[in-house]
């Protein structure tokens, strides 16, 4: 990206460079819970250190990349994360371990099959699953991606995850594999009884896309993805096997999650599967993605519920963005996804620019009940949020984005437990302060 | 600073230097308590990481500066922090969570009325609030900076802290003003139960001062500070809103701190208000402040007790160096504050240099007793350090620092608990290794 | 190293440099526990970030280096390390706080007396002890270091320590003295309850070695090697003072230590000796280490048992390695130890080159247990893990590692318990990805 300092040696061949990004956001809620059963009953205002980043990142020998960079801030800025002892407070941070190895990994060039590119990687590494995640944190459009697509990934891909695979691209194609194993900082140990040893997990993720029209001032872009968790980390105490889905309100002031599944009780694997389209027309940018999750409850634990049906879950968002300025979004082959706003006449007093001023709206659903008429149901709420986003591009590395979300979450606990509305709605206005390199 | 190394574009519009400092002490304490009340009985002898940064500063685009560093030490070293559950072990770190985010921030100097110069900045920042804070870590003339100013500066100023705010100077006036938040690694959750959700706090910090006499060999600096914790942070469990005030004896081998008012309960605010003079002449450097505290009690939290008056505390320090070698502190109009000594001939055995050699004085005094005939008010104890101090600065960017303390601390119950002596006093020796660019 | 970043000024004096190594495991266990009373009953097969630095070094004036590197990774990843609240959960990480600060030092070279070079340095450093430790863990034949070094170091050297002290060395002699104190992340406080404080460790280490022999293509290393535990850590609540040895089986996918002591009460100090010997003789390296370990249990803290014999425990490896493409192994006067393979022709399919490749093989002993036939005996557990590897030196920067190792463990309860094969026996495989410079 622009500005990246960059130290090579004489002959090019290898290169290391700098690379930092500050998010620092500040906003407020108006929560309005729907009954007094409603969980969460509060969410706070106030500010966070979204992400806080620093690393090298570089190429050695024209063909071996690299990066290694972590992430100090997170959806609770600060380490740590212990939460509680049971009850008892710990005293220390809550919002859970957030910080982390964001990018630990080699990635192998030298191989260029079939007239394109590829990559053949390993280590800790953002895969670019999903289109929204394939797009820069620093380019969103939104101060947060789609609830959808967070949940999707932070199954089996995501961030701080650990992966081994290849991608391959041309200029207009795009494929990726990719099998994962946990997060940095999932426990390691089988035999510790507090916290509980579990088995690490591992899954798969594969995504084609492909930039199917393009002209001069349009394009078109069309793909699926598809995730699959083949083994659930178990844990080796309680010998349970457990998968959570949830995400916060599309913003993270309050680490707060409104929609969960909770913990499903034998999950023996998952699936994820979705479409993407997205598209360009001048300063126009169009995207949208749509998932359907499968997760299996058969896992043999002997612990009840033995043999449940399978659960299914969807979702979907549709974004569209203007660039009143005139700039576009350009499209990313390496990752198959558009890139960010890069202004023409960059903010100066002096120079007489003003930078780039961009509008935006969203609409994103996410659905995490299913068979809610039965006790072996799951509950989890199905959040629906507006966005409206104004986006002031200063320059190539500086970005001041302000949104305002309107939200609303319908749950309900499942029978026997007599009907109760525990959903809520909500107003959101907050602005975030970025730059990067 | 001496020796940074800076990455700039070939314009020199946009740089990107590495910022690096340790400051490792080792030291030890003859600690004498005056009873078997008081608390602590002991102090560990030993050794500290005090601080541990790496991190980003530099410009882009000439007016946008920014600046992200993290601090990987603290009052004791290491990241975590959690240190009981209730009165179970952990069996982790001591000392709260002292590493985190120093500097997280843009700062915007496009604009430069009234023919100074102007920053407008936002994030997490060292905020110029009292005149020991403004003068860098690395140039203060003893290893910890006087009580009274940390006491200060941790109520809504300080490290780790989020704000928003702006600063104007020439090179005679400075006067800032900024709105905080909490620190990084504050609760950002209002829903968990433990440890308890809370919500943000908010406070506010204004400076003026000036270099009001200038000449050759000599200047004489005067500056008023004042600071507002407007909203404390309310414990939403328990219901509480509470304030402490306490520091360590003015050096920090072991993280305990000798005065401290408690967990002041139902606090609805607190002022600080504090005047700072100081001057060199030729190779001497005074500098002396003064604080007053006032913490309002009538938080309405149905916590007794309900509606206490007001509760006063003061401090002041008054410090003199002197710099045997000849060398000045120059004034540093961007913050109004005087700068550390460098070295005229930087120590070499081949150069025949002998660097600088410092020495320096202080004493500083921190009450924190009020109404202490009274149940309703507070014995934090009342601190009186002295400290002498030897500095050598090898060259721009290593110094040795070898100080030597002598402290004692008056304090005892309130009542109707009886009267016992529960201070102590203590000797104490230490010595900082450093390196900073 | 090769391919450093590195910033210096027009004159050479002062450089600054950028640091960071990758080294990410994969692998699984077959481990067999020899009965139903056997700890642990399982290892997790997955991954590891075993290593995430990043840093600056460089040099000040020409004569002070310095160095502050931070390890993101460790024996589990991630930070935190808080495992538990007496047996109550705390959900987070397991392994220990095991990421930390690496080295935070000065190092004065000025002085160079009797012909030779001489460092005086303080503060937070990897210690050359041991010369499997003093070989850079970039350069080790093996993914770990054998276990008696590992224990040894643990005592009173090896990651994360403060020391003082001095190493002076030539083309073909080293010497080196150290007082070390406690690692980062120690407990600094004598006065907090929960976790019980501690008073700080101390301790010494000295090593000589010398290149006794070296020709064209060969080479002989003698050296010999001894710590003292002077001053244990004292619990000052429960008023014991203890020492664990303990290591994991030289792979840490799985934290788990498969051999340990225990916590041995009343230590009241302890003594490492050991020798060293290794040779090159072209492509071919030998090295191998011997260490002996008493630990006195004659500590006055009123805990029984009281004044019980010493301990006596002891260990060895020996290795070797032949680089198949013909590349040697070059000695490090500073370190007193060979460095790394570093490939004539770098892999490149343009250029043709294979980079070097490396067969390795190593036996490893480490006995921890000592009069097993008496209560006051301590049963650890005997170690024995044979180990081969291949090693891919794609280029100076780039590493590609394959272990398998078989191991077996003899343990068994002390009396007055029955006699029980508390043993185990295990085979793994693993892979580590590097990059490095």
């Amino acid at each position: 990206p622009n500005n990246r300092p960059t130290i090579c040696t004489a002959d090019g061949a290898n290169c290391v460079a700098i690379t930092s990004r500050v998010h620092w956001d500040v906003g407020g809620y108006d929560y309005r819970p729907n009954s007094a059963g409603t969980v969460p009953q509060k969410l706070d205002s106030g500010e966070n250190v979204r992400r806080a980043r620093i690393g090298v990142v570089g190429k050695l020998l024209e063909d071996w990349n690299f990066a290694l960079i972590y992430d100090f801030g997170g959806t609770a800025d600060g380490f740590g994360g212990t939460g509680a002892a049971g009850a008892v407070p710990v005293g220390f941070l809550p919002g859970g371990g957030t910080s982390g190895i964001e990018n630990a990994f080699i990635s192998y060039t030298g191989l260029k099959p079939f007239g394109g590119k590829m990559a053949i990687e390993a280590g800790v590494m953002d895969l670019a699953w999903t289109m929204d995640e394939s797009m820069s944190s620093n380019d969103i459009p939104f101060m947060e991606r789609a609830s959808v697509g967070v949940i999707a990934q932070n199954i089996a891909a995501g961030d701080f995850r650990s992966a081994v695979g290849t991608r391959w691209y041309n200029d207009v194609f795009w494929a990726g594999a990719y099998a994962t194993g946990p997060t940095t900082g999932a426990i390691h140990s089988a035999s510790t009884a507090s916290p509980p040893g579990t088995s690490e997990q591992y899954g798969a993720t594969a995504r084609v896309a492909g930039q199917v029209v393009s002209g001069n001032d349009y394009s078109m872009h069309l793909g699926a993805d598809a995730q699959w968790l083949i083994q659930p980390p178990r844990n080796l105490i309680a010998n349970t096997q457990t998968l959570t889905l949830s995400d916060r309100p599309e913003l993270r002031i309050d680490p707060t999650t409104l929609i969960s599944t909770g913990a499903i009780p034998n999950v023996s694997g998952a699936q994820v599967y979705g479409v993407e389209a997205a598209g360009t027309y001048g300063p126009l940018f169009v995207q949208g993605e749509y998932y359907w999750f499968n997760i299996d409850r058969n896992a043999n634990t002997a612990v009840a519920p033995i043999s449940t049906s399978s659960l299914n879950f969807q979702g979907y968002y549709a974004e569209a963005a203007y660039v009143l300025t005139g700039e576009s979004r350009k499209y990313n082959p390496g990752n198959a996804a558009y890139g960010g706003v890069k202004p023409t006449n960059p903010f100066s007093l002096a120079g007489g620019g003003w930078g780039a001023w961009e509008v935006a709206g969203r609409v994103s659903q996410m659905d995490l009940n299913d068979k809610i008429a039965s006790a072996a149901g799951i509950a989890g709420g199905r959040q629906t949020v507006y966005t409206l986003a104004l986006n002031w591009y200063v320059n190539g590395n500086v970005r001041f984005m302000l949104d305002y979300l309107h939200g609303t979450v319908s749950k309900q606990p499942l029978p026997p437990a007599a009907f109760a509305n525990t959903g809520a709605s909500f107003d959101a206005v907050a602005m975030r302060t970025q730059f990067a390199f």
